[in-house]
């Protein structure tokens, strides 16, 4: 007889050669990122944006029929439909949005999960009631910490089965900067199935996992929420046995559009000797991104590239370009964001388990061939 | 020095235990497939479709600015903006397109490209202007045998630089049925960029390396095409130095929703005891599907499974359905299709050398546990 922990079995780092298995392609070949020339749009087109999701994507046949329930620790539980979420004013906020795993293909050794290289990031214009309007008209009552949010997406999880769930501290959930949406429109039009139709949260500055998709129920408690993926998933680890800190908001990061064009098969860059305009996209969750560098020779001296902005979409990534002079030869192109707060991208992996947060700086290999 | 040979090395198959290298990876994590979940809807929801694209995906600015040339062995070349294109009697066709590499990362030994299970498909509503109405204008001359798509996606292959270019056969492409497509919409609105905006070519019934994206050029030639696309790859060859058969139009394929829910980490599915309803598509791009097959025992025996149709929609996907009682156990669960001529898919590997047309029967491991 087979058990359920021989389908799901514990979280694992790969061993230091061992290629990419079938277990984490199924992941790959299901969840998609931004292809990086993308990062030329401000805000992703439909399909482009990255999505990750833990367990099947629901089918909803009807979102008129779903309904959103508020409960818990508070005077007045609420049940709305969709009809009911859309009479309430609406409120649109650009807001990137970064998986918490990026950059987890490229440590080593490798955790084993969904293998991001650098591209799971995406930017959108979210439309949605407040939260903290929800949770005041149901009355949040005095003692409560944490706001739980369910999704309808259901699955197992090293052994656990499980809805997926997440729960913000009340601070974050009631905040008016970010102010958390309750989203029913990505971009002006309904949410497409894989970014949680009908109905999300989005939590402007943290990654993914906060974003609750296929969202069907708000619970305020008034103990710390203790769920799988508050306390055993998204914690930075060292030890497999420590309690971890959780993973928040995102770390700042910058990346670029490689330049010129790809080999199909390696990837690698190829650009034509002369003026080559770079460009890319920088954020962070943290604090407001305050400059980006570039480096032409693989981190060793770095120099200011042109950072557009500020504009009022503090929740969103900023624009920026560097002019280059491509060489005949070989380079590694690279770029970094510091934010208001001094965090800066780091050289070197900040390596943990799980592979969370890893915004180690982006390597573009560019290969510029003699003048023909 | 580095040569372009450094960067863009010959196809190869890999070692019989070698992993999933970084080079598939970094495809992987830019095209993807379509969630198998995905496979409930009639027509693909924007973003769950398959995409592939050989190198970057073109960033086109206006929309308004695009150019179609028609020319080679024609009376009257032309050249066609996007509103003449919009101002044609516009067509809408159903069509379900599957990349010519579906399945190659299931094929052992394993070549080595872009690693697709089995979800590279998809469906829409594709609408444009008969490309027979168009050839018919410019007058196609005696003599002509190709006509030559031109995409303005730019790269490397196997130290080849190009534009991607594919070719037709003139009688497919003044066909008919299926009739092909110049098309500026996917489900009603413009392309999305990563299927092609703001043009491309719809070759119903075809693999979807036919169907050329960010279409630019057509020229009728009257010799047959010899260009990378269609004599170097998408080519079936046991060996390397054989010319092998043309890929062409699609193998008859089904394919299930996985029952039940998943493991995150090994997408193993778990169900519960009990009725379990299955449900798929089936298509073949060869003739219609005339029936559907359902194995609950890894292929050992099968049933009829109720295929449904046939509808006014030939070239695209038909849903199929079976009930299944799952018991306590492990399962592997199959559906295969068989088409009007007989097509039926295979229960052994067709192997070739770069992995096309594999319509190997889906196996689906399923992990009923016993009543609670």
């Amino acid at each position: 007889m087979v058990h359920i922990e021989d389908i799901s079995t514990p979280a694992r780092v790969a061993e230091p050669e061992e290629g990419i298995g079938r277990d984490e392609l199924s992941l790959a070949t299901r969840n998609h990122g931004l292809p990086l020339e993308g990062l030329r749009y401000d805000v992703t087109p439909p399909g482009m944006h990255y999505v990750l999701t833990h367990y099947d994507i629901p089918y909803v046949a009807e979102d008129a029929a779903w309904e959103l329930t508020i409960g818990g620790h508070v005077d007045r539980p609420l049940r709305l439909g969709m009809d009911e979420l859309r009479s309430y004013p609406p409120v649109t906020t650009r807001v990137t949005i970064e998986c918490a795993g990026n950059g987890r293909a490229l440590l080593s050794p490798r955790p084993v999960s969904q293998p991001w290289l650098v591209e799971a990031v995406g930017t959108a214009d979210w439309t949605g009631v407040p939260l903290r309007t929800l949770l005041a008209e149901a009355g949040v009552r005095d003692g409560a910490v944490d706001a739980v949010f369910t999704g309808a997406d259901h699955g197992v999880e090293r052994g656990v089965e499980q809805d997926y769930q997440r729960a913000l501290p009340l601070e974050a959930a009631l905040g008016d900067d970010p102010e958390v949406l309750v989203a029913y429109a990505m971009n002006g039009a309904p949410l497409p199935p894989q970014h949680g139709r009908p109905l999300r949260l989005v939590v402007p500055g943290w990654y993914g996992m906060a974003h609750v998709k296929w969202l069907r129920d708000i619970t305020v408690a008034d103990q710390p929420f203790t769920g799988f993926q508050q306390t055993v998933s998204y914690r930075i680890r060292q030890e497999p046995d420590e309690q971890g800190a959780p993973v928040t908001r995102i770390a700042p990061r910058a990346l670029m559009v490689p330049p010129g064009f790809p080999d199909f098969m390696s990837r690698s860059r190829v650009v034509r000797p002369g003026e080559v305009k770079l460009e890319g996209r920088a954020w962070s969750g943290r604090a407001p991104v305050t400059a980006v560098e570039v480096s032409t020779d693989d981190g060793r001296t770095w120099d200011a590239a042109d950072l557009e902005g500020p504009d009022r979409h503090r929740w969103a990534w900023r624009r920026w370009h560097f002019d280059w002079t491509a060489t005949p030869g070989q380079h590694v192109l690279c770029a970094r964001a510091t934010d208001a707060e001094g965090g800066t991208q780091p050289l070197d992996q900040p390596w943990n388990r799980a592979g969370f947060a890893n915004n180690l700086v982006q390597r573009v290999p560019v290969f510029c061939p003699q003048s023909p």
